[in-house]
């Protein structure tokens, strides 16, 4: 499937243009632009901070405007930390890659910006944005850095495209314990424990029996569990026959 | 509302240990534990990389072992790059953090481990969480680091958490153009066109008188844009006025 485009406006240093791409590829983007980088091209600060993911920096399309990054696409997300009283709609992440992953099933070519470290972008790059995108903060300490924006960006897009099991588990192929199983420890554990009196006094045992047994039957036991709770009941029988 | 504790186990470099504070409170996070930091306590390479979020560190609980960082703990989330073949659910960072906002809000304790930089969490940690939580990265650069995966769970946390509209906008007080001010714009192009010998030819004419006034009403016009190509309009007449 193809992907946007995340463009970083005027980056300022090498290392968060490097984390940036790393960001990226850690979620399956690498479709980079950069418009005039501080620092020049290429940059080897950059370069180092990428490590795995510097195939992106060495395909990265360097531009020397933001509208000159933009020539191609159909619509522009830029994601800036206070709006501005541009009169545009503002969407979250979220909001934002679910709509970007649908544009781009109907054909459509979509970057996101990112502006420089200190500054953000300039209202000079906002106009050029269809959307803007505002990451939902603490209002007291909003101070995400370029990668950790491009980070929840790239993040988003992979939820809103690739197919993860909303709930995969290591638990496949587990042999779950059975009803009956269930049942047999269940008449296990309150057989024996009547013959040891746990079931004290008399007029609380149902009670107390059905608590026991509903306790049972609330946790998820595989086969093996039961086994071994029933080997552990076992042992204690032993070893109290052994005291006689 | 009261909030998940994030668990730091044995980090090891000051800056992340800083770095993930940073994250925390970027999303309004502030209940930080620490289990032996390696390079001891209080750490100043923390301190300085925290910043803004050094209350953090100075409230964090300090403990020697996972377990006494959990003990009033009732549900633990473990994050793991590769899960184990433990047998315990495994769970999105969404999902999880969807869990935790339903288990505080009946009254659970919750807690979610994060490993140190290098190896991640041991066996030994994982063992004593409830459901593991795996990031579901890009397999082919699953290089997350500390700070980024704590700053993806408190995003998460606050995602399910902190009532932000779905869709914000910055044009909330913007006067949107009435159904009959688009109507009169339509109008106001179509006859001046006319005039112009724009609808040609004539059999087409029709269909493009149809196609502006479709690309007039497709448009989220504001009154005051809808001034501005009444304006437009209007001056291009007046020069064509001049010129004759």
């Amino acid at each position: 499937m193809s992907q946007p485009v995340f463009v970083l406006v005027r980056p300022q240093m090498g290392e968060n243009i490097g984390a940036a791409a790393r960001a990226m590829w850690n979620f399956g983007l690498d479709r980079m632009r950069i418009t005039s980088p501080r620092d020049g091209w290429p940059n080897q600060k950059a370069v180092a901070m990428a490590s795995g993911a510097g195939r992106l920096l060495d395909e990265a399309g360097i531009f020397d405007s933001t509208a000159g990054a933009l020539q191609d696409r159909t619509h522009v997300f830029a994601t800036t930390a206070r709006p501005r009283g541009l009169t545009k709609p503002v969407v979250t992440p979220e909001r934002a890659m679910e709509m970007a992953a649908g544009m781009i099933g109907r054909g459509e070519k979509v970057a996101v910006l990112f502006g420089p470290e200190r500054a953000g972008l300039e209202n000079d790059d906002v106009v050029r944005a269809n959307t803007i995108i505002n990451v939902p903060v603490n209002p007291d300490f909003p101070s995400l850095n370029l990668a950790q924006c491009v980070l929840l960006c790239a993040y988003e897009w992979r939820r809103h495209t690739v197919e993860t099991a909303p709930e995969r588990t290591d638990m496949a192929g587990t042999q779950w314990a059975t009803g009956i199983e269930v049942e047999k420890l269940s008449g296990h554990y309150e057989e024996r424990l009547d013959e040891a009196g746990f079931f004290f006094p008399a007029h609380k045992a149902d009670t107390m029996k059905l608590n026991l047994r509903n306790l049972w039957s609330r946790m998820p036991l595989t086969q093996a569990d039961v086994q071994t709770l029933h080997g552990v009941l076992r042992q204690m029988v032993r070893w109290k026959n052994r005291r006689d």
